[in-house]
């Protein structure tokens, strides 16, 4: 690190610890010989078009624009040769030579692409997940990117929403951890260096409780749930030092995200102490137009006020801000304001120091797509598999069987890397009968697609929009069937790849229905009834209903999309090379009509018996369980693990103090393996009505075959405290109940008091 | 009405239009007397059983209790005579001889039981309504009861729910309006009168937005949306003068509604002005501590600091209150405000005048069951079926036709009256089968069952908790549907009565899966497989997901559970002695998966087409269009209504103005009959993203065949107005629009200016 490097982090460092008021003194000086129309071009976010675009516009004479000084930043650009263009016409031709922030969605890789990260979020390997971010850093920086819009850190209880593929599941608190270890990763500990980049975190706030899972749909909650259930990600990436927001689609209160003051001003930055820059989604301000709160300059002058600094795309910003200020809508000092955190994100990334810090035209060669990324990608995808079922122990299969490699993704190149892969490249991929072929080259595999994703070739166009996801065969569902089924026969065990397409999840991917579509589940069952031995590897973006299935005597391994080494990834847990280790971040519901489900409910006052037997006027349906298929928390191993010795190491505690729990966990099946340790605390008695329990601690831990650990987790002060009435962060003294176990429905428990 | 009669009258009203502070001189005598025990006691609600129950709990010693004066007032008793032993306890052999309120779940109907009030609201009605709550009225007085556990006024818009059966359906405009009209029905304009009863205002509040759509679930929105969708019906049975108020078991912003201060003082009592009294719902101020808010002594302070006043059958208050206030944790005052609201509503009763008021044993036979009232219930059930669907004008049929009656409700008599009429005698309920011979006497009718209700014996199990609702036949579904066909085939046309047995709804009575049951699908394809011309009557407490049978070549008449007449209604609308009028009060889905839908949604950012058509990043799903299969506010006629020359009296209006929409209604068709004109109203632009429309006003107008008519109806200044982010009531200046037509799709409109 350079002397002037080290300044600058020193500088940043203090910046973002620092009061508010604490300002930059090279900003505060460009700031003094702009313009106000220089400072409203640097609130001005535009794409070129080239990338995939998420919304219906695509910006237009962008050269012109920044030429100008009318721009701010650019998103779609890619390439340090093709970044300098346009990083020169800022610096060079624009009349004060202010460089632009260059933004993309590196979502789960960037040309590594790794599994998605509902998937990635299923390894609970915080140590992972910061690795996998650092490496996307790594290689979007070495492509010109200095700001990254991510991590999404929505928390989805909803699998009908598409985008849950997008997020860390459903818990406030793995939520908190995993969106810590994404700016961590991105960000390193030095925003000017050359293979860091600004993190954004994305989408402020509630997206992802989208009213009946429908994407971009009105979102409503009480203040109480918000704080205690949604809000905790949000807060925890900022902690982290994450140095930009994104605002989301939908309303909150009643108002959208990006134009809402309460958000963006009282709690992000007044409560929270936010120092950083909060951006628009893509044509987000606009779209408050459809939201009908307003034309495009009441829209404008209502989000700069409520904090917005950033417009993307939408250019809302640009065309009215100056009439706004001359009609007294809104004032100079706001503009300024909201420029004066762009500059000093710009500054914090070194990019006044050097605008073309990130524009090695060598790097790319050395850093992106590396052998080490591939392994690592590899290694991530093999970590993000979940178990969910293991018949007979039919897995890991010995290599030397003769398997019948079926289904529709099974040599599907174009379903790998999975959705908002928009960095990736679709052709790198491996598929899993590649998988198979490198991970155990001697076993005879013989491959039959079997079936369709779909055979509906409607709902095939909507998914290939970005991609042939969906191919329909020429032949007869029937027909395929039939290959399928013979050559299941005539082997000893067949393995058969089913699921979603990528875009059946994702942005603007949301589905109604969420079990496996029914040509595939007439596969299963065809395949099933050979008599044969199945293991299932279900690929998908979101928990799918899986009922029947989960009834067949078969494995299903859970695999997610897993990215640019699926296929490896796939071969080397389905013949044991890994031992799976995933643990689901969100609930298997059994059916839609369950609908939000997730572990943290409440008890109500009228709770079924946990048996779920049914009980007249107790809280429970005619047609189902209250439980789900399979709950928050659940992985199988090849291995097993017994748990024993749960204690906690005091009876009582006072307020402030903290209380460990130690249990002792052992390796008693035939398999090394690992297992994540999970601590929940159920709260017996407060002031509003407490989840049933809520995950306040978790340990990976690896067990040889044989061998039994002593883990202990340490419950800080926080992690008794919630938001209560008047949204006061408290813990309220009482009994306390703590469950350990392998997964949310844990048993072993001890309880404390907190005095 | 007597002297003293008036005087009470007189009192009473003055009382409720009064401030706060008024008091009545007889109450705050008796309450000098009163001892701390004898006011403690007076806040108990128990039940001796007999009845039926809807939790766990069944009073225990009743009687020594009353003559100890710990007891306020009684449910599940009845008849004159019985209801006077009671009271008689209560007023000769307690110290006080204060007597009993006598409670009662009058829900549709004492014992001339009519639709269930889901069935009700779709009559659209509101003449018909209060016609019919009087009549409850009637009937229960005459029976002794002074005081009745209805209306249920919460919105509902998760079909999921059970209760969805017991309420107005999805809309805050038209809720109100049932409200008003069901409270001014129970309670006519005196209280003390014979015929009248207090009415009691549930559940409050939101019960009816259970999670998940599982009764007694958890209840989370903000309050902005409570105040613009879900609590206006309760203000509206308020600003009717409803006596009472019942909590609900679910919380609200964390709180069980029980103890929750806000809800039970704050907002009803300080804002609302509500001066009557608030009873819990059955132990649901026990069920706090299941809530987690504490143990009885506990929540029953809560409850009662928070404003509750009466205790249903838990015995918290009974129990613990004077420790309670031994030891400081309530208040003497407390007791004292509770006893007194307790009182004050006997007093209005009229009961302190004369507490056998209610108990003539000449009454019953007079009042209860009368040809009159069943001429009623019929006429309310007819006016209450919903023409879904009607391929090839198929109904009415003619009376000369050979008519295969078919299905497991075609002739059964336990599945007539509906969900959670406690106070009806299903014997008395005519079946279809009845019912079409006693209208079309000389058509020949032939019948079979040909499924049953579901073939699952132990979902059979579930809905039969209070009779025989689903018998599962010992012949074979194949049998059954073989008979049926056979039948069929051998007549002119087919009438298939199919759906849901009473107990598929109601409380504690969700389905996550509301479609109609295997078993009755097979039928109905089995029928429309044999050509015949098909008319299925669909009977059912909610919405159902009907996709498939929807595009059958059928006629569908949506006939609820309609009561006791029930068979007849359903033989005068289907032979066409009345022309269907009916119209949908809640929106039915497509499928499961698009629950909550509701006709008054937002918009959104990225609203779709409202043709359906998918677009990418627009607000909608891969596998489902937006829009429901039937709309609210939908239902046909036999005949054809056209709208035209819609037009404003005025182009603008200024704060405080009304404005008038003026259209022409037609009936083209050949048949007389009845439409509800439905005016819909959308804010263009507002503080608050506002819904795509709202039901403002309706008319409920029969034409004649060929006639045309201008109907007018007038939107109050009121009418315009939201609550905002402050939650004040406020119209905003703007553009609004306005549709008027047969549903909430109308499509005629024309636009304002609020100045």
């Amino acid at each position: 690190m350079s002397t002037k490097k080290i300044v600058i982090a020193l500088v940043v460092l203090s910046f973002w610890r620092a009061n508010a008021q604490q300002r930059i003194p090279e900003v505060e000086a460009l700031l003094q010989k702009m313009t106000i129309e220089e400072k409203i071009g640097q609130l001005n976010l535009l794409t070129p078009g080239g990338g995939v675009a998420t919304g219906e516009v695509v910006s237009k004479n962008v050269e012109a624009k920044i030429k100008a000084g009318q721009v701010g930043g650019l998103f779609g650009v890619a390439g340090p040769d093709k970044v300098r263009v346009a990083q020169e016409l800022a610096v060079k031709e624009s009349r004060l030579g202010i460089p632009l922030l260059i933004g993309s969605d590196v979502i789960h890789g960037y040309k590594t692409t790794y599994p998605i990260p509902l998937g990635l979020s299923a390894s609970w390997d915080m140590e992972l997940v910061e690795q996998a971010t650092q490496m996307a850093a790594r290689e979007a920086t070495a492509d010109g990117i200095n700001w990254n819009f991510s991590p999404m850190v929505d928390i989805a209880r909803d699998p009908r929403w598409g985008r849950i593929a997008e997020g860390a599941g459903e818990d406030p608190y793995l939520g908190s951890r995993i969106a810590e270890a994404m700016v961590k990763g991105y960000q390193g500990n030095d925003l000017a260096a050359a293979h860091t980049m600004l993190a954004c975190v994305k989408h402020f706030a509630l997206y992802g409780a989208a009213e009946a899972g429908r994407d971009y749909h009105s979102v409503d909650m009480s203040k109480v749930k918000m704080f205690n259930q949604y809000l905790p990600p949000y807060k925890a990436a900022l902690d982290a030092g994450a140095a930009s927001f994104m605002t989301s689609f939908n309303d909150v209160d009643g108002i959208p995200a990006t134009g809402n003051k309460w958000l963006l001003t009282d709690l992000l930055r007044d409560q929270w102490g936010f120092k950083g820059f909060v951006v628009s989604d893509y044509t987000s301000l606009n779209e408050m137009i459809a939201h009908g709160l307003g034309d495009l300059q009441a829209v404008s002058a209502l989000a700069l006020k409520a904090g917005l600094d950033m417009d993307m795309v939408g250019e809302g910003f640009l065309t009215t801000l100056k009439k706004s200020l001359d009609e007294g809508k809104v004032t100079e000092e706001e503009i300024t304001s909201a420029c004066r955190r762009v500059l000093e994100a710009k500054y914090i990334s070194g990019l006044f120091e050097d605008p073309y810090r990130y524009l090695d035209s060598k790097r790319p060669e050395k850093d992106i797509l590396t052998k080490e990324n591939r392994a690592l990608a590899r290694k991530l995808a093999a970590h993000s598999f979940v178990l969910l079922k293991n018949e007979n122990q039919l897995l890991p299969l010995q290599k030397n069987k003769k398997i019948a490699l079926i289904g529709p993704l099974a040599d599907s190149r174009n379903n790998m890397l999975g959705t908002w892969a928009p960095t990736g490249d679709v052709s790198l991929a491996v598929t899993i009968r590649e998988g198979f072929k490198n991970v155990a080259p001697n076993t005879t595999i013989q491959y039959a697609k079997g079936a369709n994703v779909s055979d509906d070739p409607e709902f095939a166009k909507k998914v290939n929009v970005f991609g042939p996801r969906i191919e329909i065969d020429r032949r007869s569902p029937e027909v395929m069937v039939e290959e399928a089924v013979a050559l299941a026969k005539n082997s000893d065990v067949v393995v058969a790849v089913v699921g979603e397409a990528t875009e059946m999840t994702g942005e603007a991917a949301s589905r109604t229905d969420i079990s496996i579509p029914d040509s595939q589940k007439k596969l299963i069952q065809a395949l099933v009834n050979t008599g044969k031995p199945v293991a299932l590897v279900l690929m998908s973006g979101r928990p799918l209903t899986i009922p029947e299935e989960f009834e067949l005597p078969v494995a299903i391994l859970q695999v997610w999309h897993p990215g640019v080494e699926a296929g490896n990834a796939i071969a080397d847990v389905v013949f044991g090379d890994y031992n799976p280790s995933g643990k689901l971040t969100v609930t298997w519901p059994r059916n839609v009509g369950q609908i939000p489900i997730y572990y943290s409910t409440k008890n109500t006052g009228r709770p079924a018996p946990e048996s779920d037997e049914f009980q007249k006027f107790r809280s429970n349906y005619l047609d189902s369980p209250n439980s789900p298929l399979l709950p928050f928390g659940y992985g199988l191993s090849y291995t097993q693990f017994e748990y024993s010795d749960f204690k906690l190491d005091k009876q009582s505690i006072g307020q402030g103090e903290s209380i460990s729990a130690t249990v002792t966990v052992a390796n008693t099946g035939n398999f090394d393996g690992e297992e994540v340790v999970q601590l929940y605390v159920k709260d017996m008695v407060r002031s509003i009505t407490p989840p049933k329990r809520e995950l306040k601690g978790f340990q990976k831990v690896f067990l040889k075959k044989g061998e039994k650990k002593e883990i202990t987790i340490t419950l800080s002060p926080d992690d008794l405290k919630f938001y209560n009435s008047q949204l006061e962060f408290v813990s309220e003294s009482g009994e306390f109940e703590v469950f350990v176990g392998t997964n949310s429905d844990a048993q072993l428990s001890q309880t404390f008091i907190l005095k």
